[in-house]
């Protein structure tokens, strides 16, 4: 087999075999095949695409491209929940307590955050002690003892992935259906859940700017997850602004406790309890509706707060921060960024919202970047509220008041006052199932 | 500027900018810009394509990637003659003496074979003591005193060419007009002609199948020709048949020879004054018409042979070989190919002929690869004629015997019989001026 071949075969529009891709990623991973071929062939994929069969056979060649993990340990169903990523998105750690409440097993592998979107490991790290890196018999142990873990990838799960990843990254590649979907879905396979929940995020903080675009990549996600032999769900959800009111790793935190609490954002507290909902009836409670229902008396009864606290303890976490979130440490100082002018927010670039909240510290621009854990943004309006001249849209914390001019420029700009009322948006658009 | 940015760009169908493309080319020559890179432009470039604008911009940045000639030291009007390679080709050592002989300068670079097609520096190197390699004064002081010098590609013209040449070349990105035209225009305008007569081959013996896209690629080269100062023609030829009736190097230069003698085979001859009337037409002599004349009248008179004889002699070569071919080295054996049926040759297939020239050691498979000079093949019967079973309709030539019967197989297998007669196919499709 040459990759000349598959080039000019795909070049054309023709349908690769899935020995021609095992064949391709295969040498993608032990680097047989060089760069020059892999985004020759990157490009004719972006202008020809992929059908079903060879996006599930890219994902599963690109799952296999490295390690996979056995769950087989861990007794009982076992359900996840992926998000393609946004801003101020911190529903992992309110559903997965949720669940678990009801003795599904969450066993989770979260992401850091780079660039405007924030990570879930980043914010269990704004928790005084917690350890987001257990060794494999640790992390089964705590999941089969208290039904929840969540730490970072320690492991290289999909190598062909990351080479990949790297190469559309700097060759006007990443934009591609296919790829897009091989890429979640070869890396999410590697793990060894019952049941998946994806969460598409779609609009202005996400990196699918339309409802059509992430409808299409969550039905072809769902396929290959079913193909991949699990119970798949995905909803499509607005991150045309931001989800809840806080943006920044312990802003989230207490947000998410509030949450749990049934004090939260009504926006935030809807979502959580939709996707909740959606793990609970696949893993077999019921239907979405009846799970539905059991998420909110978990809520209601505690239940879903004390699997919070049981994870952090598990895993060395300061469960006081939980109990009584004005333990956290504060950010030194604060700014009130206040409306220019009179009207309504008809819509605001979630995005900018989320690299605002990086300037202030609470994000990363590369890998290495150190996070301030207490920096970030707390909205108190948003897209459809009504603002007066001079009232505060929004304040910033911060342990360097020198960024502030910078991240309010930004808000501001982002943040479009106009005269007329915008019409309501879903929060969520649709379940593909 | 950013790579990533000129990639994105062409992707979506838009149109470079000059100084989008010298970056471009200027990255690929100097290595800053990375192959994964280069590929996935010229992947969008083969999709998307480009304008005559981007097509002159890119071939100027490749003519400007190394060293250009300068002949302003030859006194005269320059011209030069391009063809886009085929199977026993040898019309440069017919027109180039006919066109000096009338005091037009002919300074004249040449490529070597490989593959299926031969070069005329090898032919001119079948012989003996020819010196294809001559410093730049003494190939301007020839040029100054008879008006013909034949020499190879010494220098580095178009570096970019080279490099892009070798990754399009494993990327499935040959096929493209625009960048097989910025190729060879790229390499044409780094030496110093006033004017250019192209002959763009079609058929099965060249890169071009089809003479629509012939003439698309003619045009396209006539334009950009046009774009940097020089007269321009080009003729389409026909090259679904050998030209001619001889493959092989000292086998082309006998024929090329008797041709000069007025005895040569009648599409070689015709194909060889029409070039020659272009190019002395361009060169101010008169209308193609009258130029045509004019060049049958060199054949006639031996000024055309004597011009050869002198060039032969300035650069060291046995100018008895060309007074009496006689005297050439012939291959130690011959072998007839015969035909197996009654019938007409309606078609060959003409590549397949320089392959089966190559196997008998006329050719090249590798740059590095020794030639047998004497070794090819003497056509007996082509497209057209009529022939009895048993009958003769080729002689083999080579020094290996033992490659007689590849060789045959594949002539025979490219030579289809059939009970009609086929229609005659034009020599010269068409005139692109």
């Amino acid at each position: 087999m040459r990759m000349y071949d598959i080039i000019k075969k795909k070049r054309d529009g023709g349908e690769l075999t899935t020995e021609e891709i095992k064949f391709f990623i295969e040498g993608v991973t032990d680097g047989s095949i060089p760069d020059y071929q892999i985004t020759a062939l990157l490009m004719a994929i972006y202008y020809r695409g992929m059908n079903v069969r060879e996006t599930c056979d890219l994902t599963f060649a690109v799952r296999d491209s490295g390690e996979r993990l056995d769950f087989s340990a861990i007794d009982g169903i076992r359900v996840d929940k992926h998000s393609t990523g946004g801003v101020g998105d911190k529903t992992s750690l309110v559903v997965a307590p949720i669940v678990a409440s009801f003795g599904v097993k969450v066993a989770k592998m979260s992401g850091r955050g780079l660039g405007h979107t924030g990570g879930t490991v980043d914010k269990l790290e704004a928790i005084d002690g917690f350890r987001t890196t257990l060794s494999e018999e640790e992390f089964i142990a705590q999941v089969n003892k208290i039904g929840l873990s969540i730490v970072g990838q320690s492991r290289q799960f999909a190598p062909a992935d990351k080479k990949l990843y790297a190469l559309r990254d700097v060759t006007a590649t990443v934009d591609s259906m296919p790829l897009i979907a091989a890429s979640i879905m070869g890396k999410k396979l590697a793990a060894d859940d019952d049941c998946i929940v994806l969460d598409v995020k779609t609009g202005s903080g996400s990196f699918m700017k339309t409802a059509e675009k992430s409808k299409e990549l969550a039905r072809l996600m769902v396929d290959i997850g079913k193909n991949a032999g699990k119970k798949m769900v995905a909803l499509i959800t607005n991150m045309d602004r931001p989800l809840g009111n806080a943006i920044g790793n312990s802003l989230e935190v207490i947000e998410a406790v509030e949450t749990l609490k049934g004090r939260g954002p009504a926006d935030l507290t809807e979502v959580c309890l939709t996707l909740a909902a959606y793990m609970l009836s696949l893993a077999g409670k019921g239907t979405p509706e009846e799970c539905r229902k059991l998420a909110e008396q978990s809520v209601a009864d505690g239940s879903a707060l004390e699997k919070l606290i049981q994870t952090v303890k598990a895993q060395g976490g300061n469960a006081a921060l939980i109990e009584d979130t004005e333990n956290f440490a504060k950010a030194k100082y604060s700014h009130a960024v206040k409306s220019v002018k009179r009207g309504y927010i008809v819509r605001a670039d979630t995005e900018a919202y989320g690299l605002a909240s990086l300037t202030l510290g609470a994000g990363r621009n590369t890998a290495e970047d150190p996070i301030d854990y207490s920096a970030g943004i707390l909205l108190r309006k948003k897209t459809g509220d009504l603002v007066s001249e001079g009232e505060e849209i929004a304040t910033l914390f911060s342990n360097d008041p020198a960024s502030f001019a910078a991240a309010e420029e930004k808000l501001l700009a982002a943040t479009v006052i106009e005269a007329e009322k915008p019409a309501d948006e879903p929060l969520v658009y649709d379940v593909i199932e």
